[in-house]
């Protein structure tokens, strides 16, 4: 299995708004510690989570009016990493070799996002989550991390065959299986599939989403760096959309920050409560599998994937991300793509 | 130290038969997860743990009839490791590149072999226990770990100067020391050292094995892979075979499928039920030193090994495994030997 | 940040007189497992970890009168090296390949000494610590370890900006600056900073050393391969020298043996009971620092330090030890240095 390049040239999403204070965290982004912050006036900043002067986490200081302060020696940057105090310096505390390495920050929906490559200027606007503040919707926010690559997550989110058998009853039920036509469509950073005659999933959350059955519109989508979006739609009552932004804390393990979006006929209050704890056990499934299969990569490392026509999106994914990485810019955007076939469900 | 390369195409124990159900088993053989499983018919079968689809280990599956069933997609293999269904698919499972990697296995006296490398036809049959469903004969089955190769175990297991040092009071005795000769015989596959005019040992088990004292025929043996066998004989009443198998669950960690066959002049009843503690007991000296060794190999990685002739065994050992991996086939037999020499034990 | 290459020519505190017995000891240098013993005459001895006939570590083993024997075969070897015991030999037991590889010893002021490299003899004697048995003097012994390199932790020890700030109130205060003079001289194997006009320390070590306050006499020295020295005075009263010989466990794990000696206005039995405490409350704040810098730098290989003037040592250090490990000798003396600049403290 060919490891996937990094994609440093785009959007993070790195914490909830409502987490990040003027006490600094500490996350990482492909292995490599960042500094997350408040400064005093309420800006979120991000930088390289260690002092160019001793290689110190600088999250391990503290908030100083716009300064983010080394614990070390006491050193002081500003959000833009101009270094703004050297305790005990006579001369000025400015100079370029004590610039500190930061990250352009953005806030939207309740998600701070930060780009990837320190000290670049981003060519986008970060991804916005659908629906989340439409009048009669209701989200639902969730954070999860699993023991495997952002490749690995996103394909068995936006997976359909692994959710009548791994989720058995919980999902997709194990009942007779109908043919339906799956459409696949790649532009240059999405790629997405679309079930058509798809009867409403039989097991709990199938039940939930439409009480009384009926057919479903349901795509699935993948956005670079990292969005796995799963939509389903019944007439005009029922609308779903699990929208997961993925983050590679390291190359085998990801972190997913879950906006889920519902319109539904039944109250809000009842679906709520029990939403969490339905999505939790499914992705308790979910995660138990790819660990495993994360250990299994290391330990066969010359291991490929044989993919049959069911998968449905899985290898379009790996080829937006070798290609983001390769380029790692907007322009280098692959060709489109359009693919019919058949599946049982 | 160099590295004792790998010996791939051999048999190797893997696990007694009485443990081997329906339920999948997950054993290392250097360092690559196998999984073990029975057919409904009661065949024992083996492959490598990983799905051809996304490298999902078929251990965390289920055996169905003649299948087994991957936990992810529910693709199922049969023992031969041909694909015979994929759920939600439209067309027929069976295609080259969704074929398990399956390996050889035979089952004999109580314990699964598994031949090394996935795919091949074996060239020879595995070995067979002494002995072991003889008239008069008792067996006791046991299995221990070590961490350290297969070469340092199987040389510590038939090495006599250690005995009467490290397992003094145990094993051999610490009093004065006889002047005996000793045979060691090369062959293409095999090395074994005969003692002459050994004294009965002096401690625990010397005295279990012969009360009446008097010379004792005694051969210790190495074969390919990893067959390491003491024989202690006293003439027609007294016979212990102590016959290891030794599987490399990775290069430095060591499985030993003990299996120990005897006709003694006590009886059996007796024999027994401390034959296991004496035995573990006599073990857990030698796995902390083999540990020890094991640790100060990997910090000094340029060690050597001064071998004196009192070293009967353990440089043949190691010979006939770097043959055996080199060659990898039963042609390769590297040329006979055979030297004398004088011990004092 | 380049890895700074091992100094294996030069002699190391490896434990103290009263802790060397009988009972063989191992401790790691540069990650290299040496065996500690005292022969049956008392004199200290060290060795390579290893047997040269099997790797096992001799401090697994006992002391036989003159010699270290081994807890695997029994082999026995004087502190000279030689193999004066092979049990089981009919022959002699000494021979070149049977050799161990020994170290040169030193016992002083109660700290046991090693040269780094096995085999080889000393070109220079150890380091004398001093004022340690003179009249009126008292001496505490300590030992702390670190998560870090002795490059980091040398820097740390003799760094004067990070007092005021991470030691704040304990060791330096937070009031006004004064504006002192630095003068930093390199000779060839050490380097030191005299601090000018430099008022007592506001905090409570400060009191401490000079309940009346005053200018103070105040040197921080270096010397290869690891000595850091920090000497106060004030008038004829007050002397106060806190040198530590730090040993690299490994690259980034460092053992500081600390000799802190002094003399006092206040009376011994007053100031012995605090210093340990304080002096481990001042430690630990380093400590957490220290190992928070050597992860980052394993999480950014490539960081660099970017040093103002008030690094007044580190980057000397750092030419030192880079010039030792070159040449590895006495005669490969850097160019003399001297240098001079301000300092708010």
């Amino acid at each position: 299995m060919t490891a996937l390049p990094q994609v440093l040239d785009d959007w993070y999403a790195l914490c909830w708004s409502r987490e990040l204070t003027s006490h600094p965290r500490s996350v990482r982004l492909y292995g490599r510690p960042l500094a997350l912050w408040r400064t005093a006036s309420g800006a979120p900043a991000a930088a390289d989570d260690r002092c160019p002067h001793r290689a110190v986490p600088l999250s391990l200081g503290q908030v100083r009016g716009d300064c983010l302060e080394c614990p070390y020696h006491g050193w002081q940057f500003d959000a833009a990493g101009a270094c703004r105090s050297v305790p005990g310096l006579t001369g000025t505390p400015e100079s370029p070799g004590r610039r500190l390495a930061t990250h352009a920050v953005a806030e939207h929906d309740g998600v701070v996002w930060v780009w990837g490559r320190a000290g670049a200027a981003p060519s986008r606007a970060p991804y916005r989550f659908p629906s989340v503040s439409e009048r009669g919707y209701h989200t639902v926010l969730d954070r999860v991390e699993a023991r495997a690559s952002v490749h690995a997550v996103a394909e068995n989110a936006l997976d359909v065959p692994h959710t009548a058998f791994l989720h058995k009853g919980l999902f997709r039920g194990a009942g007779a299986r109908n043919e339906i036509q799956v459409v696949v469509r790649r532009t240059g950073r999405t790629v997405e599939a679309e079930y058509l005659g798809e009867p409403r999933p039989s097991g709990l959350v199938g039940r939930l989403l439409a009480p009384g059955g009926g057919a479903v519109v349901h795509f699935d989508r993948f956005m670079l760096p990292g969005i796995a979006q799963v939509e389903y739609r019944l007439g005009d009552r029922s609308h779903l959309l699990v929208t997961t932004a993925l983050t590679p804390v390291t190359e085998t393990q990801t972190v997913l920050h879950v906006v889920t979006t519902f319109r539904l006929p039944i109250p809000a209050w009842l679906v709520t409560p029990i939403l969490k704890p339905v999505a939790r056990a499914i992705f308790a499934q979910d995660a138990r599998i790819l660990a495993a299969q994360t250990r299994t990569l290391e330990a066969f490392p010359d291991a490929h994937f044989y993919s049959t026509e069911l998968d449905a999106l899985g290898p379009h994914i790996a080829y937006l991300l070798r290609a983001a990485a390769q380029g790692d810019s907007a322009d280098a955007t692959p060709p489109a793509f359009e693919k019919r076939f058949s599946m049982r469900v």
